[in-house]
C-alpha cells in the first residue's frame, strides 16, 4: 500500500545498491558505444512544445503566466526529437557522419505496472548522415556487443527491411490503398493465431486467396518461399539484397544462429524506410531492443534533409532480466572506532590514511563509547577492517587493526598504517590508490 | 540571438566533449565521496507538492484534470526534500548513520543568467543520524579533498557556527527580538562597506553604540577580540568550542592557511543549528560551497526527527573555474577506410579486430571511393591510425596500418591485427581491451 513517503507514482528511488547496479550495467554500455565510434550526447529534461501526445508531461508556465493552466514546456518523451533539433542547431559543429548515443530519463505519463514506469531510462543509438548500409550493421552489432558484454544469453536478432514488406505486399497482389493496414495486421503475427491474422485481414478487404497465401508464407511456408514471391517485385528484389548485405556484414559479428531473417517483422512505426530489427530472448514477451534506417524522420522532426539509422535497447527490461544486484548498501572497507573524545582526532586521522590506501573509510558518529557495541556497528557496514585506537595503542604509538572476519588484531605503527591497509587491499584484490 | 533550436531557455545541450569533461569531474566527485564512506543516492526527477516557491517547476495533471490547469506534481528543487522524504519512507531500512550523497539535476523557473540555469546539477552530501562535530568534520573534509582532486587552489574555508553568532547577540547586548535582522544585515559584511551595514543595523533598531562595536569587532577588529567578547555567553563560549573542536579534528587533513574562523560568516538560510561553513577562492565572487548542520530541519520536511549535517557543492561554478574542456568531440583510435564494396565485410571486421584491442574503431560510412577523401575523414575523426584493405591487401594477406601522425604505414597479417594494434596502443599509452 503506498505511503505518503513513497516516490510519486510510477517513479522509483535508487539506494546505493540499485544505482550502483545500474550505472555499472550503463558504464558497460557506453563502452561498447565509444568503441563504436559513437560519441555520447546530453540534451535538457524538457523541451519546448505542448501539443501532441497525451502521455507528455507538460510544465506550467511560470510568473504572470501561471493562472492561466498553459504549459509551453514538456518533459523529455524520447530521445529522437532532441536529436532531431541538435543535428538543425548545430549542424555543421557536428562530425560527418554524426554517431551518437543517449542514455537518460524520459517521462511518460503512462498507467504504471510492472515493469512500466513514468520515469525511466531510455538508451539510444543513432548515425546520422550515412545511406550505407554498413551504418545499420554498426548499429546492429554494437548492440549485440551490448547484450552479450552485459551477460544475456539466449537472445536473437530478428531481421527485415521495409523494402521487403514493400515487396511482400506487391508480390502477393495486395491493393497499394490497403497496404499499410495490412501490414498493421500482419504485425500481430507474433501474437495472434494465423486464422485470426488472415480473419483481420478479410476484413481490412483482402480476398481470402490473398489473405491465405500470405499468411500462409509468413507462418507454415519457408523462408526461402517469402524469398521466390519477393523476386516479382524490384522493390522486394532490393529488400532482400539490403538485407542479406547486411547479414553478410554482420556475420563475422554476430554468431549466425543469433541473426534470423524474419520476412513478417513490420515494427509499428511507420518512419521506418530500410532495414529493420528486433531483438527477442527466450521467456522475455516482447522485445529487448529494435531500430532500424529512418531516412526522412529527422527533416519531419524539423531538422535537416538527412539519412539516418538507429535503435533503441529497452533498458530496463534488459536490467530486469539481469542476476539480482545483491546489497542495498555500500560497504565500508574499513571501520575506525573512537575510544574516547582525546582520540577523536587520532581517529580521524587514522580514517584519512586508510583513504589514502584508496579504502572506503568512516569514524563511528555513534554516542557510544563501548568497544563492542562499535565493533558491531562495523559489522553493519559490512567493513573487513576495523581500526582501534585506545589508550595501549596511544602509549604504544600503534593501531589495532582487526579482521572483521577472522576476529585476528594486528598491532601497527601508525605511521605504516597506509602502507600496510594498501598490503591487505592489494592482497584482497581491491582497487589501490586512484 | 537564440532561434528555434536552441535548447529551451536556462538550459544546455551537452556535446560529448562537455560531457565527457562533466562526467569525469562527477567520477572524481563521487570517489572521494565513496572513500568517506558517503553512499549514493538517486531520487525522482519529481516530488508530489504544487505549493511553495515560485521558482518550482509544476507539472500539468494529465488525463480528465488536464483542463483545469491544475499541477500535483513539482520538478526537484533541491536534494534535501527527497533526502527527508527518503529518510521517512526507508527509516530502518537505512545505515545509522545514514550517509548519503546526491549528484543530479534540480530545476528552478529562475531567470537565467551567465551561470544561472534552470536546469543545474545540484551536489549535496548529508549525514543523518550523528550529533558528533567528527559528522560535520567528514563533510568538510570531503568537500576540501573534492576540490583538491579537482586541482583547485587558491580556496579557503570559512568557518562558523550559528551558536557563536547567538552568542555574538549576546555578547554585544542584541535586543532578542532583533536578532534575526541583525544576522541577515551582519551576512553583508562581505559585500557592503562597513558604514553602510553600521547604517543598516541602525534602522533595525540597534543603538549607534552597538551597531559600530559590533560592525568594529567582525571588520576591524580581531578574531581574538570577537572570541573575548563570546567568553561572556554560555551560547557563545560552547559555539567556540564547536568551532574550535572543528578546526582540530580537520587539522590534519585541511591545511591550516585553508581554513578561517570567520564570525561574521551568516549563511543565509536560519535552519542551522550548530557548525557552518563556506568555500570562497580568490577571483570567484560567491562560495563555491557552504554547508552546516541542521538538527531540526528533516522533521520540519516531513521526515523523522533526526540529526543533520551536510554541504553543498556549487558544481556548475566549480566546473567554470576548471580549465577548458578542449575538443567538442570523442576521437577515433582508428579509422577504417572501405576501398569498394567488395572489400565492406573485410573492413567491418578490421573495425571489430581494433575493438577487440579496446580501441575506438569505425568504418567509414560515406559514398566515396577515393583514398584520399576517405583518409581526410580519417583525420577529422582525430584517429591516430588507419587501416587501409584494397586489391593489393586482398592479394598480400595483409592490411596497411597508417600512423597518421607521421604518414608511415605498415603492412601487418590481417590475423594479427589485433595484437598489432594492442601494441601501438599500449605504446602510446592507451588504455587496452576491457
Amino acid at each position: 500500500m503506498p505511503t505518503q513517503f513513497d516516490p510519486p507514482s510510477g517513479t522509483r528511488d535508487f539506494l546505493a545498491g540499485d544505482w550502483e547496479f545500474r550505472e555499472s550495467a550503463f558504464a558497460r554500455i557506453r563502452s561498447v558505444f565509444a568503441r563504436y565510434g559513437f560519441e555520447p550526447l546530453v540534451t535538457p529534461s524538457f523541451e519546448y512544445g505542448d501539443e501532441g501526445d497525451k502521455l507528455i508531461f507538460k510544465i506550467l508556465r511560470r510568473g504572470e503566466h501561471e493562472e492561466t493552466g498553459e504549459a509551453d514546456l514538456a518533459l523529455r518523451y524520447d530521445h529522437t526529437v532532441p536529436l532531431a533539433r541538435v543535428a538543425a542547431a548545430y549542424g555543421s559543429q557536428l562530425p560527418t557522419p554524426y554517431k551518437r548515443y543517449a542514455i537518460g530519463p524520459v517521462w511518460r505519463a503512462d498507467r504504471p505496472g510492472r515493469g512500466r514506469y513514468r520515469e525511466f531510462t531510455q538508451c539510444d543509438l543513432d548515425t546520422l548522415g550515412s545511406t550505407s548500409v554498413m551504418a545499420d550493421a554498426e548499429v546492429v552489432s554494437a548492440a549485440h556487443d551490448v547484450l552479450a558484454e552485459l551477460g544475456l544469453t539466449g537472445f536473437r536478432f530478428l531481421v527485415n527491411s521495409r523494402r521487403v514488406l514493400a515487396g511482400l505486399l506487391e508480390g502477393f497482389g495486395v491493393p497499394a490503398d490497403l497496404g499499410s493496414g495490412v501490414l498493421i495486421t500482419l504485425d500481430k503475427l507474433d501474437k495472434l493465431a494465423p486464422e485470426e491474422v488472415g480473419a483481420e485481414l478479410r476484413e481490412r478487404g483482402l480476398s481470402e486467396q490473398t489473405a491465405e497465401s500470405l499468411v500462409g508464407a509468413l507462418t507454415a511456408g519457408s523462408v526461402e518461399q517469402v524469398r521466390d514471391a519477393l523476386k516479382t517485385s524490384e522493390e522486394g528484389a532490393a529488400g532482400i539484397e539490403e538485407v542479406d548485405e547486411l547479414l553478410s556484414l554482420l556475420a563475422g559479428q554476430v554468431p549466425a544462429d543469433r541473426l534470423v531473417f524474419t520476412p513478417r517483422l513490420v515494427r509499428g512505426l511507420s518512419y521506418y524506410t530500410g532495414p529493420i530489427w528486433e531483438i527477442v530472448a527466450d521467456g522475455i514477451p516482447g522485445s529487448l531492443a529494435g531500430g532500424g534506417r529512418y531516412d526522412h524522420l529527422i527533416e519531419q522532426l524539423g531538422g535537416p534533409n538527412v539519412p539516418a539509422t538507429g535503435g533503441a535497447l529497452g533498458v530496463e527490461r534488459i536490467l530486469m532480466s539481469l542476476p539480482d544486484p545483491g546489497s542495498a548498501h555500500s560497504r565500508l572497507d574499513v571501520a575506525v572506532t573512537v575510544m574516547g573524545e582525546q582520540y577523536a582526532g587520532r581517529s580521524f586521522s587514522l580514517a584519512a590514511a586508510a583513504r589514502a590506501a584508496g579504502l572506503r573509510a568512516s569514524v563511528y558518529l555513534g554516542t557510544s563509547g563501548k568497544l563492542g557495541r562499535q565493533l558491531k556497528w562495523a559489522s553493519d557496514t559490512g567493513a573487513r577492517w576495523a581500526l582501534i585506537y585506545g589508550g595501549a595503542e596511544d602509549e604504544a604509538g600503534t593501531v589495532t587493526v582487526r579482521d572483521m572476519t577472522s576476529g585476528d588484531q594486528a598491532a601497527v605503527p601508525v605511521s605504516e598504517l597506509t602502507g600496510y591497509l594498501a598490503g591487505l587491499a592489494d592482497a584482497a584484490g581491491l582497487p589501490g590508490p586512484a
